[in-house]
């Protein structure tokens, strides 16, 4: 990836006026890969770069996209860029038997298109979807920035990307097999990872945060934030005629809505799925789709804290890759093991 | 259905204005038949005058329709007309024991009601919804015309009905069981049909296209049309004050969306249930609820194409049938055989 | 309650103009308690007074609540108040471990926040969601009276409070256990009932009806109401900007809906949940969600009606405690008895 993201801030760096597209060319790999959802719970997945949720891609509107997708994996695949327009492209939209043959193993397969609209995106696997995308974490985050910001846009000053996901244990060690009628979920998960082992939304008194939430598995969750109404801003990458306020939010395996809010209130305050079922690991209570958002006002040592030591991740919602230059970034924190 | 499609385009031909109601009788049949899902997967079915969906009634706000019903199979039944005000006829509402005692094996009931309001609706059984609705086909398309259409109305230029609903093949050939908890849905059919025995929905560059989607069966659905930004136009027949742009949208049983988007980019396009599991057939990937928007501009013996072959059923989203006069249309794609 | 009742009404009593912030003191119970849902179908609950739902706390937006709540039971417990801000009171926001130890058996813990935003919310437990939330009927209804009502608001005739859940059997003596992975709901109530268990919501030519619908169960509902267009009014408490004419509602767990529409079309209209399988209980069809809205205009002694001779109990909807001054109603209709 080192060449790719140099070519990528080589353009950045070199760009003229930001209303011109970039040529932006990425190489990415797609490994047979062992994540850990939750304490031992271990999953085989088929992993972009060898992390479960991928590599964030964060372009411009317009940019001009190259994408080399080498598959090392024994099975075949290939990559949607869900929600992109694709005008005059459409062989790059990557539907097998439909706009191109699989990527077979050890083949490499080439996408270029343009980056439109702008918002919040994903990229995903289309081959055998039930599995591959419902159960193997075959998807990452891909921000496209607007040429034209709307205020909203501009006022963030916490930008957290989320993606929802569920699983089957029974099928953790069996690659090519799972996701069909009958299956138990039993693990959920935001950027691979239930709770305990998320990590805490971290926020100051002042901010205007935006969550970009993304159905990325094949469950739906219903999202409730504490403390805070929170303002549907974005469906799908474009933002509402009429935005609404809630403190729940619905959605399906492939939305994606940006809500935003002001962090006016500190305190610890729960982000977790109410639909109840998702908060468990396998048997137990109290884990899966659930977070804090922590202030930095409140000290996080109280004594009846369960994330009262919490070792930080700050990259874990790609707060910290959304703050660098355009490009594609690798995330350490979601890096797997080679798998057997 | 002869007669009652003659007596309705005899009622067309001699309508004074258009804002004339129509007084407009069909005669309906409800039947023990059986379809095919998907390959050789046979359903038992109670199917309105013998297909799945049911015939399409297509009739003008204001319209009064009359409507007999005989029941040719061994169950009760009823039609409710969904969403159908029913203003002073509350008992052609079609719900058993609130409305009318159910209609029992060898019956006629008949139901009389204004057509309003217009747009999307749909006709089910009552009776036993858990099974008759969810997993016996017991339900049609019902379009009214508006009286004052919109000016997306009057940009149509393609118009398409996609009723979803889903099936658990351990009950094919046991009518008068299923639809109970534990029950595990393993089939998934737009307007009766699983991917790949879908039909393409065809367009040319700059049309102007809707899809009325419904929500027929028992599952949710997260439906998601590849290279194109959709509106979210209409809800439940009505339209939305603030109409909304996406690439997926959300629902339930019972609701319906019309949604319209320019057919401006050439290429074979994927739409499909982004819940992932609702693309198998059985245990078998890449099935379901899946089909292709297929532009003319494209030529479509692509090699890699799974269907550059595919016999073509132009009515199979009621296309032609919509095109038609005014009335109640069968059509021969959804016709299925007499059950045993 | 008395005591709390008191206090509250003497309040009310007491009260300067409207704008001036009321404190008001509740003392709330958890009780173990076994409900019948429908026929002889029993649960063991942890119940709120010993109710389910809970008794409806009423209060004016900005009031100043203090909640003792003591635990009876034999097993830790919180509540947190969906949706209230919390502005200042984070750790009365009720999530064990992360803003207050959870209520151990025999202990009380005392709630203090400000009642706002105003509009339809809910308490219920934090603990253990996936059984105490979905399974144990853990909530009750929380109704803020805006200080400054819509035309929407004022509008109101008759005001009605529908929360919905789900059940599965298997447990229904097993308290500590249940809401995992595999489990099946097979009871799907309002307000803790299922059809034919459930009550007729009674309205007469010319109210101006408004529904409120909590999610407090762990299923999706889509429901769906005959004979009339309603307006989808307000989500999680807050009016929608753009409202939606519609008649079917999907919601999730948690959401909030108000829907409000116009009494002007007497009959017997069915209201229940189109995910089919929610209207059986067990095996059983035409059970679950489903309820009849009842114009006074006509004669309920139909001979085909089932409910020719329903007993009537008048607050089932709360709709009797909802015109009480302010404060805090147990309802007799939901009370069950000790558990053993």
């Amino acid at each position: 990836m080192a060449v790719a993201e140099l070519v990528s801030v080589v353009a950045v760096l070199a760009s003229a006026p930001a209303a011109d597209a970039e040529k932006r060319v990425f190489n990415m790999t797609i490994e047979d890969t062992t994540i850990t959802l939750v304490g031992s719970q271990k999953f085989h997945t088929f992993a972009f770069d060898g992390q479960v949720p991928g590599p964030l891609i964060h372009v411009a509107e317009g940019d001009d996209l190259e994408v080399n997708v080498e598959n090392d994996t024994t099975l075949p695949h290939t990559i949607h860029w869900h929600g992109m327009l694709q005008t005059g492209t459409w062989q790059s939209d990557g539907v097998p038997d439909t706009t191109q043959p699989a990527i077979q193993p050890g083949e490499t397969y080439t996408y270029r298109f343009k980056a439109e609209p702008a918002g919040t995106y994903w990229y995903h696997c289309h081959v055998n979807v039930n599995e591959h995308v419902a159960m193997r974490g075959m998807w990452g985050p891909l921000i496209v920035d607007p040429k034209n910001p709307t205020d909203t846009d501009k006022r963030v000053t916490k930008d957290f990307i989320l993606m929802f996901s569920s699983w089957d244990s029974a099928y953790a060690d069996k690659p090519g097999y799972g996701g069909v009628p009958g299956d138990v979920a039993d693990f959920f998960t935001i950027n691979g990872k239930a709770f305990p082992d998320t990590q805490p939304i971290r926020v100051k008194k002042g901010d205007f945060v935006r969550l970009r939430l993304i159905g990325a598995g094949d469950e739906l969750h219903s999202l409730h934030l504490h403390g805070h109404v929170f303002q549907i801003y974005a469906k799908d990458g474009h933002p509402l005629p009429a935005p609404i306020q809630a403190d729940t939010v619905l959605f399906g395996p492939g939305e994606r809505y940006d809500i935003v809010f002001e962090a006016n209130n500190p305190g610890l305050w729960m982000v977790h799925d109410h639909i109840d079922m998702h908060t468990v690991n396998g048997k137990t209570p109290m884990g899966g789709i659930m977070t804090v958002v922590e202030y930095d006002e409140i000290p996080k040592d109280q004594p009846f804290y369960h994330w009262a030591h919490k070792q930080f991740v700050p990259d874990f919602y790609y707060e910290e890759s959304l703050k660098q230059p355009l490009g594609l970034h690798e995330n350490p924190a979601f890096k797997g093991t080679p798998a057997p």
